[in-house]
C-alpha cells in the first residue's frame, strides 16, 4: 500500500502516526510546503501574549519522531497538481525548485486552511497580522514587544480574535475589537452567551464595536491607523482574525467535491468524491452529528479525529466517523464560554421544531470561595425533549460542564433525565442540583 | 390527599415543595424533631473550617417559605410509631411533651442518617465531636477556636474526614488522620486514586496512620490522647467521621423492609414495602443504574432528587428513578477527585467480566498557566467496551470531567465512542485530545 499525505498539520500527522502503527508494511510519504511540522495554531494568541516562549510547546511531535517511525516526511515539498486518474502528483521540491512525479494507492489530502484577506485596503502595511501560521506569531510577537506599540486594534471577534483581545490586555496594550457582525462569536454562541462575553470584555476596557466595517488601513510604510463606516481610529498594530478559507484551490481543476468556500466535502469515511483520495482537517467538511450533514467546522479537535480514524482507513479499514458536534470554547479576560450542539440559529435556520431555555445559575455553593454567575441555555426538541444543543458562559466551570451536554447530546438525552442526572456533588465544585440539572428542570 | 412528610431535610423538603407546586389542595404536614429545617450537612466542613460564619448558607430554604407556601411544618415533633394498618402516626410535641395521633393518606420517611458511634471507648469525653447536625457544627467550630486546641485526630479517611482535615490544616493545627482501612475512601475510589488523595495529604504534612483501629480515647473531662491498636497519640481534639446510619428505628415494629444496616429499601417509585409509605434521602436505598439493584449511598444529591421525584408521586403521579451512578466528588487541600458509576472493587464484587484502563495526563496545554497532572481510570464491560464507572484525580479539572463520564455511563456509550467523543477545547481547559478521550481510546 502505497500512501501519500498532503500535508503535516492536525489530521495529516494523526492520519500519518495511526496508519503506521496500523500497517508496518505501508509507504506512507507526506508532502508539506513549509518546514513546519505538526504545529497546531491554538497555541499563538498565547505565544503572542508571552504565556511562553518555546514555541515547540505547540508541536504535538518532532519531525524526528515521524521519520523514525518510518514515515518519509518531505517538507518544503509543495504539490501543484493532483491527476485523480492516473493516480499521480505533480511536486515541485521547494528547495531544488526540482518537479517530480509521485503516485499513490491512496491520496490524503490535509493542507489545512489560511486566514482570509478581507476587503480592507493597504492590509500588506507594516505592523499588520494575520495570525495562522508559526510565521505570523513570531512576527506578530515581536511587533507587540515594541514599546511603540500601545494602541491595538483588532479585526474580527471570533474565538481568535477573542483570545488575541486577552493577549494584547495581558501585554499591556490599548485594545480595541471591531466586529462586523452585531455581536461577538456569533457563528457560535447565540445571543444571551454573546452578551456576557461581551459586557466582559468592555468591563476590562476593551473598545468593542459591533456592527463596523473596517473600509482601510492608514500608514506610509507601517499602520498608524484604520478607516471603518463609522470613524477613524489610530492604530500602531492591527491584528486580523476575520476566518479562515480551506487551501483547496490546487484542487479545482480534478472536479473533486467543494463547498462554496472550497471545503472538500467528504463521507462519513471522509472519502472525497474522487476515487482512493480523502480529506481531513480544515480543508474538509466534516459530519455533524446533530444537524446530519457534512459541515465546515473547522476545529482542532475534529482535525485530530477524523485523522485518527483516516489513519485507519488508509490502510483498509472502513471506519465510520460518529460526528462532531461543534463543542468549542473559548476563555477572554475573566469569561468563558463553551458550546456543543447546535445554537438557536442553527435549529431555527434548519426549520426545526425547538424550544430553549436560559437559567441563570451559580457554579457552586454560596458558602466556598470563588463562586461565580454560570447562564446555561439549552436547545431542544419541542416534542421529545431531546437536547440539540447547549452553550455555558461564567468566570469558572462553565467549560467543561459543556462536556457533559456534549455526551448527552451524543446520545440523545432529554433534558428530563439531564434534569435527573447524578452529576458530581461537593461544595467546591457545584450545588447540589448542578446548574445543567437546573437547565434541565426548567426546560418544560 | 392527605400527606404526611416525616423529617425536614433535603429529601422531605424538596417533597414538600415539588407536592406543594403539584397539587394546590393537598394537606401537607411536615413533623421533624429538631428545630432546623431544610439544612444540609455538606457544608459543615468548611463552617468548621472558617470558610463562612453565616450558618443559614447551609439552608436551602427557610422554614418561613415554606409555611408561606401552604406547608404545614411542626419542628420539634418526634413521631414514635407508624400504624400502617390504620394509616396513623403516634407524634410527640417536644415543647409541650404532648402526644397525639396523625393520619394520613400518604406517609414519605425521610429521617435522614446519623453519625455511627463506633466502638471506641470515652467518646462522650469533652472535645470529642461528631460531624452531622448543626449543633455538631457550631460545637466544633468553637472547640476549634481555642488556642489550646493544637493536636487534632480525625478517625475516618471517607468524604466528611477528608474535609475535616482540610477545614483543619486551614485552621492551623496539626492533624492525624487514622483509617481503619488500607487506604483513604476505599468505600468510593479504587487504589489508584486512593494514593494520589493519600500522598497530597502527607505532603502538606498531615500524620496519616492507614490499617488502623482506634480503641480508646484518654482524659478526664476532655480529651487529651488516643490510644490505636498500634500506638497512642496525643488529641486535644477528636472529630470521628466513621460514617452513617439511617434512623429508622421507630420503624423496626412495623415488619418493613430493611436493609441489614437498616435502610428503608424502596422500589423504583421509591415506595416502601408497607402500602402507601414512600421513603427517599439517608434514610432509604437506592436505585443504582449501574449495578440494577438497591443500594445504600447516602448523598444529598440523590435525597433532593428522590425527594422531588417523590414530591409528585405522593400527590398522585408515577414517576420512576432512573437511578443513582454514585456520582461524587471531594476536595482536600490541593487535590480533587470524583467517581460515577462502579468501582472495580464493585465491578470485581459482582462477578463481572470487566476490563479497566487507568491512564496518567494533562488537565489542558502545556503552555497555559496552571497545568495539573490528571489521572483517569475507566471500568468497562470487556466483550461491549460499555462503560461502566469511571474515576479521576487531580489538581483541577478532574471532577468536572466526571459529569461528562456520568452522562456517558447513564447512556451506555462505549470506550470506543468516548475515545471520539467532540468534547470542548480551547487551551485554558483541555488538549486537543481531552483526558477523557485519550483514556476512551488506550481502552482496548
Amino acid at each position: 500500500m502505497n500512501i501519500v499525505i498532503i500535508g503535516a498539520e492536525a489530521a495529516g500527522m494523526s492520519a500519518a502516526a495511526k496508519a503506521r502503527r496500523t500497517d508496518r508494511e505501508a509507504s506512507i510519504v507526506v508532502l508539506e510546503q513549509s518546514e513546519i511540522v505538526s504545529f497546531g495554531a491554538c497555541g499563538l494568541p498565547y505565544f503572542v501574549g508571552g504565556y511562553f516562549d518555546d514555541a515547540s510547546y505547540m508541536a504535538e511531535r518532532s519531525a524526528d519522531q515521524f521519520v523514525q517511525s518510518g514515515i518519509d516526511l518531505r517538507v518544503r515539498h509543495r504539490v501543484e497538481q493532483v491527476d485523480a486518474e492516473t493516480k499521480t502528483l505533480r511536486v515541485r521540491n521547494l528547495e531544488s525548485n526540482e518537479i517530480y512525479t509521485e503516485s499513490y494507492d491512496r491520496l490524503m489530502i490535509a493542507t489545512g486552511a489560511s486566514a482570509i484577506r478581507p476587503p480592507i485596503a493597504n492590509l500588506d502595511l507594516g505592523n499588520v497580522f494575520f495570525l495562522k501560521t508559526l510565521a505570523d506569531g513570531f512576527g506578530l510577537k515581536e511587533a507587540t514587544l515594541a514599546d511603540s506599540v500601545q494602541d491595538v486594534v483588532v479585526v474580527g471577534a471570533g474565538y481568535i480574535g477573542l483570545e488575541v483581545v486577552e493577549a494584547m490586555k495581558e501585554r499591556g496594550k490599548r485594545v480595541r475589537l471591531i466586529e462586523l457582525s452585531d455581536r461577538v462569536v456569533k457563528d457560535s454562541f447565540d445571543p444571551e452567551i454573546s452578551e456576557l462575553i461581551a459586557d466582559e470584555i468592555k468591563r476590562q476596557g476593551v473598545e468593542l464595536h459591533l456592527e463596523e466595517s473596517v473600509l482601510s488601513l492608514q500608514g506610509d510604510a507601517t499602520v498608524t491607523g484604520l478607516v471603518t463606516d463609522k470613524g477613524q481610529y489610530k492604530a500602531d498594530l492591527v491584528v486580523v482574525c476575520t476566518g479562515v478559507l480551506p487551501n483547496t484551490q490546487f484542487l479545482k481543476d480534478t472536479g473533486i467535491n467543494r463547498l462554496s468556500n472550497g471545503a472538500l466535502v467528504i463521507d462519513e469515511q471522509a472519502r472525497t468524491s474522487l476515487k482512493d483520495i480523502y480529506a481531513a482537517g480544515d480543508c474538509a467538511t466534516v459530519y455533524h452529528r446533530v444537524k446530519q450533514e457534512q459541515v465546515f467546522i473547522p476545529l482542532a479537535t475534529t482535525a485530530n479525529k477524523l485523522g485518527r480514524m483516516l489513519g485507519e482507513n488508509l490502510t483498509g479499514a472502513e471506519k465510520t466517523f460518529p460526528g462532531t458536534l461543534g463543542s468549542a470554547a473559548v476563555k477572554v479576560l475573566d469569561i468563558e464560554a463553551g458550546r456543543t450542539g447546535i445554537s438557536e440559529a442553527d435549529a431555527k435556520a434548519a426549520g426545526m421544531d425547538y424550544k430553549v431555555v436560559v437559567i441563570n445559575d451559580k457554579s457552586h455553593t454560596n458558602y466556598y470561595p470563588g463562586q461565580s454567575d454560570i447562564r446555561v441555555k439549552l436547545i431542544y426538541e419541542r416534542e421529545s425533549k431531546k437536547i440539540l444543543g447547549g452553550q455555558l458562559v461564567g468566570r469558572r466551570g462553565a467549560v467543561l460542564r459543556v462536556d457533559a451536554l456534549a455526551a448527552a447530546i451524543y446520545s440523545g438525552m432529554t433534558t428530563e433525565e439531564l434534569g435527573m442526572l447524578d452529576l458530581c456533588y461537593a461544595p467546591p465544585f457545584a450545588r447540589t442540583w448542578d446548574a445543567l440539572n437546573v437547565a434541565g428542570n426548567v426546560a418544560k
